[in-house]
């Protein structure tokens, strides 16, 4: 199995590539080879058991695309994207990245011809909905309505990836995640970046600001499942699918303040202290037209999973970027 | 009050045109000039009480958007598109046509600028959605799921309608046309064909063929509805729309049955016997995965209206199109 990684500097490709190196494979299938590009240049893994080759470049680069697919990889996961702040900020670049970007690759997979059909994994998310929601949650048949440039660009690219499978150009799964928390590193600009923030900072011995109400409730995974989420994606029988080929993954619906307690059972009270309440309307506008829960059913009967609690979501970044030690 | 109206020559575009050289204005607005635009020529209507220019080209040509809007219309009414039939057969002409030149007729509105803001009624329809289906129809919060290129371009044209509305580029508003019922002219080679034949050759002394069961569902208005749906869109209040832009219009839910009982009822029945049953397996397994019924409630409550029985749908074309005589 040859496999294509594109957006593979980010956050969720380092981890995958590190995970698919680990295991030697997928899915219990064997790997022969990985591409991994992204417009910052990929570290290439130590040690893998197959030829890793690493490309920076910009996807939108004339015949770029062609060039990525010319190798035939069996499998594409499409993760170069720019976030939301940033789509929001730069309209032209939001469009050319995020969709445009999309469409190339499609294009390029369906020039092959011949029989070809990758299976191509893209990573969509919960952006692509937008208030008012039902009460109970945002559920399989909701319309998709973003409230985003971004989430406009990500339900788009849902669309054509559902066209080019239905016409046989490649085998899609869209797979919609929640927001990632806690994402590791250093504090960035999204505006949801506090999801994270309130609990690594703290965990680090540094203070964290919470710009919004703790009943603010969100719908969350952890980086591991995330990287759980593609892989199944990956190997699944995408025959269930039909023509609905994305899908809202599990997660879990927490307020800030539950996610508060919970590292206060975690790491204690010393560490819960360090989040400092600054009210920002600007974050708490833009967070308000949010999904708060889903009810993601069709991705649980095929087998998507998640975590159950908050505790857990904390553990896996104590587990995997602290190397497993709670911090005083 | 300057308007453009592109897809001009079209069936729709040919009565939306009379319609408002014959008021004179829209919405009691008055109309200073009209540019008509198709790749076919359209006519240039008789005895206009305001200026009306013509062009023929292809929306796709380089630099042709930018063309069309450098007046600065205040409306613009796009009804420029390949049928589904085509964009099917057709997959890149599809998306040429379908996506690509209403995103540069978008891209070229943005380009004006400074302050530049006219109401956009963009055309979509229900081949947005497809299969599976709520049970008593499809509700204003149901998923876009559509079944062929055609209503995925159309479902794309939708969501940039609405983020390039929620970035304050323009003022769009987008309906979802049932299927326009009875189609005057020539027969087509669209699947749905027969929904109109099935009334317009019997009326006009010929025999039609009906390919599927008189059990068939559909979701049908006038074409006499569907002008009064671009106008009411084009000068309605779009606050109410907040940025759920597109709207899917009111229509009449009736099977073929209903439709030929209503036939025998306004025209009788030597009139209903000229339809000759020819079941097509092909043609069935293409209207399977359309939408049967709607429920229109915010178009409705928006002030959005059509027939309410099929009988008025055959009379709006036997006086619109056949003089007022019910033909023997
Ligand atoms: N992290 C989350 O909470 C979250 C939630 C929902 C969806 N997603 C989506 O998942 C994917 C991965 O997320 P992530 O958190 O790893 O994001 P990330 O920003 O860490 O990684 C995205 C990568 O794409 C690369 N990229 C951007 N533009 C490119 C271009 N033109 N050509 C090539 N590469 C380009 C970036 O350099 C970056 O390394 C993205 O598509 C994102 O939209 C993430
Ligand atoms: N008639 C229906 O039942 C129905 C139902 C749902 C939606 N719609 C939509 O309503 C609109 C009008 O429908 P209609 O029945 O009048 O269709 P039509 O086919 O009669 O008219 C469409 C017009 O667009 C023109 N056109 C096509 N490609 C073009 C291009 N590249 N540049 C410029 N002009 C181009 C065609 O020449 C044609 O005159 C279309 O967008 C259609 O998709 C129609």
């Amino acid at each position: 199995m040859k496999i294509l990684v594109l957006g593979a500097a980010g956050m969720i490709g380092r981890k995958l590539v590190e995970r698919i190196v680990k295991d030697g494979g997928v899915g219990g299938k064997p790997v022969s080879g990985m591409l991994l590009f992204d417009v910052v240049a990929p570290k290439a893994p130590a040690d893998a058991p197959f030829p890793v080759e690493v490309q920076a470049g910009d996807l939108g680069e004339p015949g770029r695309c062609e060039g990525l697919v010319a190798g035939r990889p069996d499998l594409i996961v499409h993760l170069a994207a720019i976030v939301s702040g940033e789509a929001e900020a730069d309209f032209e670049k939001g469009y050319r990245v995020n969709l445009d970007s999309t469409r190339n690759l499609f294009e390029a997979i369906r020039a092959i011809g011949g029989g070809y059909k990758p299976r191509v994994v893209f990573t969509s998310s919960i952006a692509v909905f937008g208030q008012p929601f039902p009460k109970d949650g945002i559920t399989d048949e909701f319309n998709l309505t973003p409230l985003t440039s971004y989430g406009t660009q990500k339900a788009i690219g849902e669309l054509l990836l559902a066209d080019y499978s239905r016409r046989g150009f490649l085998d899609g799964v869209g797979i919609r995640l929640p927001t990632i928390c806690v994402r590791p590193g250093l504090p960035n600009k999204a505006a949801s970046g506090f999801f994270s923030g309130i609990i690594r900072e703290p965990l680090n011995g540094k203070e964290a600001i919470l710009p919004v109400a703790e009943t603010t409730r969100h719908w969350h995974a952890s980086p591991r499942a995330a990287i759980g989420f593609l892989l199944h994606a990956a190997t699944m029988d995408t025959a269930p699918l039909g023509q609905l080929r994305s899908l809202t993954m599990p997660g879990l619906s927490v307020t800030v303040g539950e996610q508060i307690e919970a590292l206060r059972r975690v790491a204690g009270d010393t560490v819960a202290a360090r989040i400092r309440r600054e009210p920002d309307p600007v974050v708490q506008g833009i967070v308000a037209g949010w999904a708060e829960r889903c009810q993601p059913e069709r991705a649980q009967s095929l087998g998507f999973k998640a975590e159950t609690s908050f505790d857990e979501i904390i553990q896996v970044y104590i587990d995997d970027e602290l190397g497993g030690r709670v911090p005083g």
